[in-house]
């Protein structure tokens, strides 16, 4: 059911008898830990292994036999044996044959060898029926019970009958099965537990590499500039002050490089004149990461949010506002409200609030349940209309932030531009040139091509 | 498997020979691009052409062939043609006996014909095996790799090792099949992809109209009310102070309209005396949006949350404080704390924190995932108990927050109430309707008609 | 398809007659309101009841008949009656023979009888094909038509065909079946529809506990104390000031909670010299409920960023504020900002919000479609990595915001310590003890212990 109740089940073993027995041939880690967990599922366990000698780690209620005896006592048999053994099963290829033979291996590193262990094992005994599973599930959790993480077992075989029998013993222990389809699927499943986010790696090293040079840029504009020329210590600054300049720049940059990629593909297309060629590999890459990179860039609009809402707490804040309005009394006077500088204020403040709420808009949406329920029209919807309007409310809120400031000589420290008008480039260069293409002249034609339309079409012989 | 390594599958084309030949009818775009991906994925394909001449738009390594000869080469044949050329099949009849049809057509508008395209083909060709599919992916997807969106193909048929066939092509494909069940589903299936919101019309019109009536009812009241009687131009107040006064209202108002349809059935089972009749038209419809009105009013709430967090940053606060402050400086005095207004101000905040904090509760439960995990007793005990708790502390929170200033006449300006006012309307409402429908007199009798009893249980002769 | 497209179905009711017959028994208010919802959903539905007057609460469309007549016109029978009758079905055991006899029945508490329901039946009628399914769906909910909740139907039998049926019925009636296996499973899901948040409730007490301990605690020592020896009545605190020291404590201290018993287990198992013996009952219990405890503290760390971002809203904060202005002011002094308190103060902010980010990650993950499409290496990636981090940032925070003030004397009013030095013991000894079992020397046994090896690997005879 749930995870709870599974949760439950772990701790209340069912000890009906009803259950049918299964075989693991093999007695190591996954094969115990695989053991103890069917064994408290209320499943008969027989173990074959060359030595029947019983060890302790063995479960207590499970049996241990020879292969050959073992094999014959269950319709079901896990092969908790590795891969470079998978040999000396074929001397029992006549017990096993037409046996359920569940493969559970996995390999040390990805596309180990040319196909996947379950296709070997399946070539070795053609008679027996291989299924592919169980490999994605971590022994340890299966032994300490905690399966907080995906319970998600994922099955592939080429007989359904066999399939179906594996998929109820998955159920069996509380685990959800998902049928890849046939065992084709095997080497993608023995790919799986291997990956450590793939898709983020890129992301992350971008995003990396952009906010050390934002940092330092910052660092030394702000704070060396400062202490240099002005002779004035504010290095508590990088505590907040300086990643409150960092994350906005990083936010819009890398939101900006989520629409750049479909910006080039547009361009390519209109180009060539055709969709039937590939996009050049770098493009491909870079359009597969776009979620990723959407998300990174989330992250930090929303640490320069609360970044932002703090300001008030802070010391600092607290200090230049007390002085400005000690200076004021002392002077005897209260400054009239400029009323200029309270509409740009609201202004910015209001912009970046609403591109924020649809930039999160876009975050939940991007959730795997969430993104599932709406359809295809609905998710274009989603990610172009209100990406673009999310990027165009933040780069507005950024150019209303600096107001005229660019045209002020010292915002230009050491001749480099401040942090807010690099952090502008990439976003706006990618709705200048979206503006264009939106333009009925341009669209027409590469509608007409995304429709399957080709300018040269080229018939062969 | 995830969306990660299936996005890196489509990269590494797996070139292995042992998928099963697939043919396709009809060259158009959505044949050419599934053609593609079914190479790129490893399927030999076969092109059925009314013209064997080879287009360059086919992908290079698919054969092209007349569709007898094509059909005679494979197992299962997508139809790419539309709907209106079904009729030249029948003349195929014979070389399509037995073979795996799969309809992947859509219509241009719901419910255009009587019957679905996939039924209309079944009954056109009652020897073959047709399978609804592929309809809801989008050709430009399949095309440029990015499926970003759900991955999800619906599937529906009436032969079980038909659509396992086409099942296992569609995980080939690194796609998810779920199974929709038999081919009456396809009339479903094939409306699903037309669909642009249809649940969030109403709810999205609804809150666009409240919130205009809102916003110049604000707008009168307090920028054009306070120009002319106090000649003081404060139009700035239209980027953050009237957005803020309007999002709580709309927030409250909208999370009333959440539970009132409730209340209405409740009063009109009661009336009627038993559960076994429908409600109106207008109820039902009402019942069945309730989610996104309690989604919308929670967009609100946080946008309004948002709103109020940034007040200290705005340049209006800071010189109202700085003024204030100078005030008090120069004319010597520090004013106590008046605790009353400690009290209330802090209530009132921490009130509205609370019940912004139960109503995230509540939105987060009712992600799609979330919401799967827990059973209809648990879901009931959320949606009913929390959500009344967080109307009751929304309500609260506003009631507090205007304190007595309803019994002033300044709060009255042009004899119209105070926004505040208005959004309690509807909250108020039904929390007292509600606290009647809970006493045990008129709890109990709703109780035994909700499990089945009935007041005037007339027998037909 | 999705809930909403399935809501609009439920309001244009599919006509068609192509639907097979349904028969139910009984027609109690769940055979009813099932009744009412098929024939919507265009299946002929015909009653079996030992009275054949017909009631008005029955379907207008619906036949009545004797059992046997009923049970003949139809391949799947809905038992809508309740188990202690089920013997009198025994008699119509010829005419059911080979039917589909779907099992709807729910208990009044948990594990109520030696085995299921279904099983019960399934041994009553040796000849039929009995199926477990609907129960987990609420008769109030297909009645009103308002399946805002899960749409999932459990299913589960021993015959594929038969589940095969009647997984098609409940998609037709736009739910989702899930196959969870054999009969087996029906205890399960009988147990499902009773059960109100099993795992939460031993984190929900643990935590009002220690809630309620936190905040008379603070109460004692903040108004308390300081009416008492100040003579200031400062009750208003109740509001915000005391929740806000209240939150933090308890999220830090359920943080700790989470990651302190995979601490003893790694003692113990180091301890034992072998992961093959159960941990004590308490022990899998706490480690079961983990995800729960880590929940209530992000929740608590989400009231705590909240109410401390509103301080400068309330009218204590603003008091306190122009007070101290004023005071300067008049002294005719501008205090110099001071850097150390700058630095510590910046620092603590900052640790906190990072600390806050990294948690709000934790907590997405989570969410049960996002963890399902990582696998196990990413899940204790996140975990254990990203939870420790957050953890040591919270700490860190924690630490920094006490600065040296325990070294001060007014921090123990009564002699007792400050709320906050209380909400560092659990993180510290975490912390502290986790330090020690990453040393090489003893994470090298700990990690040879968890792959399988054994100190004592004593052979049984």
């Amino acid at each position: 059911m749930n995870k709870n109740s599974s949760n439950i089940m772990a701790l209340a073993p069912n000890t009906s008898n009803k259950r049918e027995t299964v075989c693991i041939f093999g007695t190591g880690d996954f094969g115990r830990a695989l053991g103890h967990k069917m064994i408290q599922s209320g499943y008969p366990v027989v173990y074959g292994s060359r030595s029947t000698q019983i060890s302790n780690l063995i479960p207590k209620d499970a049996e241990v036999l020879g292969h050959a005896e073992a094999a014959q006592k269950a319709a079901v048999i896990i092969i908790a044996i590795q891969r470079q053994h998978y040999n000396f099963l074929t001397k029992l290829a006549e017990v096993l044959h037409g046996k359920v033979l569940v493969d559970i291996s996995n390999n040390v590193k990805l596309n180990q060898y040319p196909e996947s262990n379950a296709e070997y094992l399946a070539q070795l005994l053609p008679g027996s029926k291989v299924v592919k599973g169980f490999n994605t599930v971590s022994a340890w959790a299966l032994q300490s019970g905690t399966l907080d993480a995906s319970r998600q077992v994922f099955i592939c075989g080429d007989d359904v009958e066999a399939k179906q029998m594996v998929m109820n013993i998955v159920r069996g222990l509380g685990l959800t099965p998902v049928d890849k389809g046939s065992l084709l699927a095997a080497q993608e499943i023995e790919n799986y537990p291997l990956q450590l986010f793939p898709m983020w790696k890129f992301p992350i090293f971008l995003s990396l590499g952009l906010g050390l040079f934002f940092f330092f840029y910052c660092l030394a504009l702000d704070v060396i500039h400062t202490y240099i020329y002005e002779n004035n210590n504010v290095s508590f600054f990088i505590a907040i002050s300086i990643p409150n300049r960092v994350f906005p720049a990083m936010a819009l940059t890398l939101f900006g490089l989520v629409y750049l990629p479909g910006i080039f593909a547009a361009i390519i297309q209109l180009y060539r004149g055709t969709k039937y060629r590939r996009f050049p590999d770098w493009l491909d890459k870079w359009m597969l990461c776009r979620k990723q990179l959407g998300l990174i860039a989330l992250a930090f609009a929303a640490l320069h949010a609360v970044f932002t809402l703090v300001t008030p707490l802070r010391t600092f804040s607290s200090w230049t506002t007390s002085t400005e309005i000690i200076t004021q009394a002392l002077n005897n006077q209260t400054e009239p409200l400029n009323h200029n500088k309270a509409w740009l204020n609201d202004s910015y403040l209001a912009l970046g609030m609403l591109g924020f709420f649809v930039f999160v808009l876009l975050g939940i949406t991007s959730l795997p349940s969430v993104s599932n329920s709406v359809n295809w029209r609905e998710f274009r919807f989603i990610q172009s209309k209100l990406g673009y309007l999310a990027l165009i409310l933040c780069t507005a809120h950024t150019m209303i932030y600096g107001g005229n400031w660019f045209l002020n000589s010292q915002a230009y420290k050491w001749y480099l531009p401040d942090i807010y008008m690099l952090a502008l480039v990439v976003p706006c260069a990618v709705l200048v040139v979206k503006f264009v293409l939106i333009l009925p002249c341009v669209d027409k034609p590469l509608t007409q091509i995304r429709q399957g339309w080709e300018r040269n079409p080229r018939y062969s012989e």
